[in-house]
């Protein structure tokens, strides 16, 4: 695009970023304190940490700043949940089917 | 930015929104055939609908293509899951806390 975007459409693409990236937080918080990972989907974590690792690669090739923070943010909730996931599966707690 | 990006480069992206995009629907799949929404957390289900929405629109106003598309998609089993688990809550089959 060469023009550059009114602000209220870019104070929604912040707005939109903020809240996918903020709402992996709550979840990491839930798993940890319940310890209870059976109704969370393995695949998806694993599809959605490799997606994520994705675009922070993606943002560090295009010197895309916010695209390297809110990937980085998200990617520390996203790794816990799937450690949790991976912890409970290895002691049993949990089962893959 | 100005330059056209590397191939190899717009490949990644386009990986990464696939990985992204298609890691929602293993959990949609999962919570539907089990109906366990306890591991859930209903705060992380309603941050992102409303912040891939707000991703929506702000692709729709920007005419970004690619970013309409990838969140129309990931926003069915975003409502699928929220609402198994506003479901399983108002059934008492699950607690908020």
């Amino acid at each position: 695009m060469t023009q550059p975007l009114p602000m209220p459409v870019t104070l929604l693409g912040y707005g939109a970023a903020t809240l996918t990236t903020l709402s992996f937080f709550p979840q990491a918080i839930k798993t940890v304190r319940s310890g209870d990972t059976r109704g969370i989907s393995l695949r998806m974590y694993l599809l959605f940490t490799l997606g994520i690792t994705a675009w922070g690669i993606y943002g560090l090739l295009t010197g895309d700043g916010p695209l390297i923070v809110a990937n980085a943010l998200t990617l520390v909730p996203a790794l816990v949940v799937l450690e949790r996931k991976v912890q409970s599966l290895r002691r049993g707690d949990d089962r893959l089917w």
